[in-house]
């Protein structure tokens, strides 16, 4: 599933009706005046859609901005003032907003010249010398300081609003989650936490750090070994946690400590040295734990926070004392699998090939047939990807889209927008799960009737953009941005591209999309890429009214053997984890180099072995065959 | 000439001696507490090696830091404090630093993990709460605000010293240059100033503005259509310009004004319109004048500044009024040459071309004999250029080098590293001149005799990269840097690699090196590419004590047409200006692709065709048949 993407589709959504909001801007705004919340009353409000976390993905009881506004996209910020409501939204979502929200609210249309920023907006309506609230847990340290700024040059001020006002008029707000633990033992991790742990501590010496405040989910599950399902698809649960050269605070509700299992893994009782006790605190303490860790600080102690950490947290440590940084080492520790991991994700990705395979072979079947939809085949590769072991649940919404459906990039089947598969049109899924073992993240394009040359055309180039990330050498210490225009280079030959990234991390059994490396050419924060890492390849191309094509694998970026070695610096490739066959039929061969017609064969080739053992081993002989069909070399 | 090196080469320079510097240091130690410069003593003083606009090449009065420490390489920052001395400058000068300066002066070397930063330095050897001082004329804004902040953040303030300390004790410090104004017409700039300014106040209008401060020396010049020769290489004039929505007041010694020809060319008796009358004062008088304007603002109005102007300029602007920007309406007007700028860069670049035609028969014969040396092909190089109409100078040193030392990025060939041109070792020339119509900026390798299968791998995988670049088609929109990978590929693919980007701007007989614009992994800053712009091609290949090889062309952005158009977007190439043959010999045929291999051709025969003619025209039958001979087809 591609990251930030920028196209200007979206849903087609025309049985969505808006959310009436008149008596809930009404309470807001009662709110925005009530000393019971705030000293003096704010001007304005600002609701972002992020948790404490700044989560991509967030759990019920965190979706204030939806609920206020109605528009339930994944990207937006409302802001209400006495006089006015507005969402600011991209391109993706403009159609969607303007379905899900009343007339009380006015759409900002982002990217387009005309929209003001927020800030701008804000200047040009406010009364003079204005307070905009915010709930400080909600918004990012690096955001609150330009909002901050730019209010402040305005003569006006961003203050912290403590009590979260959407929640004080949220009548059946939802319970934060709080589900139970897994543990995951070395077989899948290959390092305890107390490895983890003992790592982390060595890199916070080595920059002379004695504190670290753990803020981002994904990394306090991946330093304990544990997982969760507090979040849909992401399998990680709520916490903090506060690492100190010789402590180890947790910070989480403590009814899930209470598991056997749980204490057993995290040595509650029976901590193995003392340095490696967990001292368990409840979720909410971590402001007056980390005030009283701040308290005792010798004077030149530093304590590291990502600066994406909640201005809440943020503000707590004395800027003598805060070292704000924009990757924490276990983002960068956690995107570098280990051998255990990637032979994990290895295993997950077979049987996760098992599942398409199945898939398709079943397709070629039923869609003749005329009633297998959209939705259909997104149920049934969830129930095929079931079937295999360790299965947890999907790892994003299965993008599953017909002929026009597939040029909306973000497309999630709905009832009211189900296309059935025929043999017509182009078919695009897009899907993944989680295992124990791994996470998996795959895009295939599919005609099951005969392509037109301008769809073999565009799929070719959007192969050979494919083939040019997966086979490029490069040397250690590239970031994967300089890679990006590999994959266009066909595609801008004839004047076409995708507005979207190529690639992102993936997790091991955690979110499918993680830092701190990517392929994209919007980002340039991103660190070079390293043995070990795993990310997307995933280019595409997208016909507005027509069809959408992508071709994705999760790749492990390993090293490579070349001919020279300048500077000993030595260089590195990407081995494809997905093995999933790339339709021959959608190819048309004449537009391929020898290399790449090589690197198809030699794909093909990995993918029947492996592939077919696993099919063989399971007893699937149709889907084996299927397989062996689809894995013909081209001449 | 390639900009922005990062090598870890350097010059061989054994004949140099260290300057000595103890009575010097005593002197500065000295002017550090004389209440005659500043009001209280400072602990520390900063010697940045810029002048007051920032240039990249410098005059001999603004040569402060080669004044104190000796180290005369183009990039590197003194300290001086009460007890050390200590320059930092990076990979390419490391050796030359070491040789140039005496044992008061500790060398950091910038890129090494150990060198402390000069913030951090400073913070570590500094009594509390001390000053340091630094001329703010020669800081840039932004440089100031992040040692300012340093700084303060350990208890210590950065000063302004309004007197330059260096230059109190500095006896023979020559005098700030002021020569001759050139007048250029329509007939190279296309443009006259007064269209310039006017259509620079449209830009200002649409975005509020209503005062701009000029301080980069190359946007003054192509604002007014003068150019100067106050420093080397570079055809620029000291000189400030403050441009009001009805005003234009210009900063420039006032004598350089009495030339009857530039009073005629800006209209200084006879303005033809009252908005553009040029109001001439003193180039000292920037100061007080922009103070005056100021002083006079109404309350919303704003004034441009480049992020990159001095300290002292940019903080007599209020922050309410200021509006700091990465790059000027100028710099990006500037980039995008119109259609009389480009003709006049292709008509220097068939000259050019002809200099070198004559330059490469030339050595041919000479070489056997055994008395070519690299200074005296550079100095041959020069008169060939000279005998061209319009010749005004050279773009840059000429970068002359033999087998080992082409490996040296910024080799300039000195008496003592002079080496003799044979037919046993590769040669590479890297050289430009500025014409009244242009400025070129070429390399070539070469090899006189027979050249080693290594050779000319290397060189072939070179020639891939620039090809590459050259024949790349792109979105319009697309930034330079996106580009970059594109040149490097081939290198990767066998594990070699080269350590610098592989373009810059180049202005039109203005700096061989302009923003915005530019083809780097290292800058992502740069805007996008314009059909009009103009930059460099230059992928290389250096093997350490062997042979160093680089293939540069100037080229031109131009539309590019493509089979389909994705969101009418449009596409960009490239159009070589260089039109100098690229050896034949060097290249290993069996490396190229069919694309690659009619690129070669094409490009001959354009090179033929155009500069055949030419070399026709001039009589130069020699050089005539020695490019028809160079620029057979290959098969």
């Amino acid at each position: 599933v591609s990251l930030n993407s920028s196209d200007f589709l979206f849903l087609s959504t025309d049985a969505m009706s808006p959310k009436i909001t008149v008596e809930l801007l009404r309470q807001l705004r009662q709110a925005m005046k009530n000393s019971k919340y705030i000293t003096e009353p704010i001007q304005a409000y600002i609701i972002p859609s992020g948790d404490a976390h700044q989560s991509e993905y967030i759990a019920p009881c965190d979706c204030r901005r939806e609920f206020i506004c109605g528009f339930n996209g994944s990207a937006g910020t409302a802001i209400v003032t006495e006089q006015h409501a507005a969402l600011w939204t991209d391109g993706r979502y403009f159609l969607q907003a303007s379905q899900q929200m009343d007339n009380n609210w006015t759409l900002m249309k982002m990217g387009l010249k005309e929209t003001p920023s927020q800030e701008d907006w804000l200047v040009s309506i406010l009364p003079e010398n204005s307070k905009v609230g915010v709930d400080p847990w909600i918004i990012a340290a690096d955001q609150w300081k330009n909002m901050s700024k730019a209010l402040s040059s305005a003569g006006h001020s961003l203050v912290a609003v403590q009590d979260n006002l959407i929640d004080t008029i949220w009548e059946d707000r939802p319970a934060p989650p709080s589900t139970k633990l897994i543990t995951l033992g070395l077989k899948y991790t290959g390092l305890t936490w107390q490895d983890k742990v003992t790592a982390l501590r060595g890199k916070m010496a080595e920059r002379k750090i004695s504190w670290f405040v753990v803020t981002a989910l994904d990394e306090i599950a991946w330093l304990f070994n544990l997982r969760g399902s507090d979040i849909e698809y992401n399998p990680v649960f709520f916490a903090y946690a506060i690492i100190g050269i010789s402590n180890i605070k947790l910070f989480v509700d403590s009814k899930r400590l209470l598991d056997p299992a749980v204490q057993e893994h995290l040595e509650l009782d029976s901590p193995s040295k003392p340095e490696l006790t967990i001292q368990c605190f409840p979720y909410e303490s971590v402001y007056t734990e980390l005030q009283a860790v701040c308290a005792a600080l010798a004077p030149k102690e530093k304590m590291w926070i990502c600066d994406k950490a909640s201005c809440a947290l943020t503000q707590v440590i004395p800027k003598s004392h805060r070292s704000a940084i924009p990757y924490t080492p276990l983002c960068l520790a956690k995107a570098v699998k280990n051998p255990t991991e990637i032979q994990a994700m290895k295993m997950a990705h077979i049987k996760d090939a098992v599942a398409l395979c199945e898939l398709f072979a079943w397709l070629e079947k039923e869609i003749p047939k005329g009633t297998v939809t959209e939705i259909s085949v997104a149920d049934k590769a969830e129930e095929l990807r079931s079937q295999q072991r360790d299965f947890v649940g999907l790892s994003f919404p299965t993008i599953s889209s017909v002929g026009p459906n597939g040029a909306i990039i973000h497309y999630r089947p709905l009832p009211e927008t189900n296309r059935t598969l025929s043999l017509n049109e182009v078919y695009l899924i897009d899907s993944g799960a989680q295992y124990l073992d791994g996470t998996t993240d795959v895009t295939r394009t599919v005609h099951f009737g005969t392509p037109t040359d301008y769809e073999k055309e565009c799929f070719t180039y959007v192969l050979k953009g494919h083939i040019a990330v997966s086979a490029a050498v490069f040397p250690n210490g590239t970031k994967g941005h300089l890679l990006d225009s590999f994959a266009r280079a066909a595609l801008w030959d004839s004047g076409l591209d995708y507005l979207h990234g190529t690639g992102h991390g993936v997790g091991c059994f955690l979110n499918v999309h993680e830092g701190p490396c990517g392929i994209s050419y919007k980002t340039f924060a991103d660190e070079p890429l390293e043995a070990g890492m795993i990310v997307s390849d995933e280019p595409g191309y997208y016909e507005d009214g027509s069809f959408g094509i992508r071709i994705e694998n999760v790749v492990l970026v390993i090293p490579a053997k070349t001919k020279y070695n300048y500077r000993n610096r030595g260089s590195l490739t990407f081995e494809p984890l997905t093995l999933v066959p790339i339709q021959l039929k959608m190819i048309n061969t004449d537009l391929l180099t020898q290399k790449e017609h090589d690197w198809v064969n030699d794909y093909h080739k990995k993918c029947r072995e492996t592939i077919g053992a696993e099919l063989k081993r399971q007893g699937r002989k149709e889907s084996l065959d299927w397989l062996i069909r689809e894995t013909q070399p081209i001449v």
